[in-house]
């Protein structure tokens, strides 16, 4: 078994990531706002990878069933719908939507891990969902990678030590005798040691947590840190954020 | 006081680093060998961002003075004098001589830190000087910033408990109470944590130490690993590596 961290999508490329199945991290704000946002009806989610991408997206979309959503220094962009706080992306907001998403760090992740095998978003808010898939796919092809979006291409505190958590739990009886890790699962799993399942506090050392509160994004923190409220497995293939139950609606 | 660490130079440029005081670290094996050069009487090492441009750079200097050194996936670069193993910087074989090397990370990481207000070249083996220059910096400046060199652009351990070490042994009274981090310094502390003084440890369980042992360089991990054995101050300035006892004799 072999499990992979990295911390950010800088330096990841194509053949990093071709084959494998990933598990794509921005736990605040952006994978957690997608998970919500689905959960709550949304039809689909967009990446984009910059606020032109999105618009050039959406005049390709029917123009009642899109929502512009994303945000630059942590908000909304102007004229968008909607910025990238999981408290906007509510059932009367979103429900029956395709959301075009553009944000700093989470979208270029997500756009990093295209043309993996599989590519799974994680949050805190689904932890469960992730846990279970990541499980599977240990079973059936023996390794893993976590890529975390990380901020403005540096190392993210939030992400690395959601990225440890998740390691921790997947590791197998035996612990890491039993399982080949790069540097980045090591160094995650420290933070796991640390922090436990305590997210919120993570959050608040964080300095892109501090960076929202300040912002007056202080309750998002603390839906952000939350395990297994909105529970679903949020997969990203052929350009879109969907979950299974919407794949398989067609 | 402010403290930062960042795990690679990737996604660090010219205005993160000017007017700051930037500690770089490679301690497997780039900055261990520079110290140990210049400890064993070298005039200067002079980092190359490529083999080409350490031929050129040769090329304008004495021929009996210069020494081509440097590594390519950890071995000998063919026709240069001198790998990256520090074991190879004897006294017979540097003594007055001029140093021009090129290594995978160390010398990209230095050429990140260009255009710093000083520069310093940190190992385990001249650990105790790196520490009595930073703790005159955060005296004299209150702000430091440890770069670490990484592997190929991503996160390495042996660098980053490297970091943790000198982040820890700084800190003030009162601890994190008493200093800003960033969260790639929180990082390191975890590492620093778990590894305590145990270099070696650090390094066998780092992806890059082990391959260094696969390669039959067991004897540069023990080497890079004790602390205090090369107590020199390398400063980087004007594309020249020197200590201040070569920079005062001119």
């Amino acid at each position: 078994v072999k499990i992979d961290v990295f911390f950010t999508p800088a330096g990841v490329s194509q053949p990093d990531v071709q084959g494998r199945s990933v598990v794509v991290i921005d736990v605040l704000r952006a994978t957690t706002t997608i998970a919500v946002a689905l959960h709550n009806g949304a039809r689909a989610v967009v990446p984009a990878g910059s606020t032109e991408e999105a618009l050039r997206i959406a005049q390709n979309l029917e123009r009642d069933d899109v929502l512009l959503a994303g945000e630059r220094r942590s908000t909304r962009i102007p004229g968008f719908a909607l910025g990238n706080s999981p408290h906007e992306f509510s059932s009367d907001a979103v429900r029956g939507k395709t959301i075009v998403l553009t944000t700093t760090n989470g979208t270029p992740a997500l756009i990093a891990a295209q043309g993996a095998r599989e590519v799974i978003v994680a949050a805190a808010v689904n932890f469960g969902a992730v846990i279970e898939r990541c499980r599977g796919i240990l079973e059936e092809r023996g390794e893993l990678m976590i890529l975390c979006a990380g901020r403005e291409r540096q190392f993210a505190l939030e992400d690395s030590f959601a990225a440890g958590r998740l390691t921790k739990v997947l590791l197998p009886e035996g612990g890491l005798r039993k399982v080949q890790v790069n540097d980045g699962a090591l160094a995650s799993l420290e933070l796991a040691r640390h922090y436990g399942e305590r997210w919120l506090r993570a959050f608040r050392a964080s300095s892109h947590g501090q960076a929202l509160v300040e912002l007056g994004f202080g309750a998002d923190l603390r839906l952000c840190a939350e395990e297994n409220t909105h529970m679903i497995l949020p997969l990203y293939a052929d350009r879109r954020i969907t979950t299974n139950r919407s794949t398989n609606q067609g």
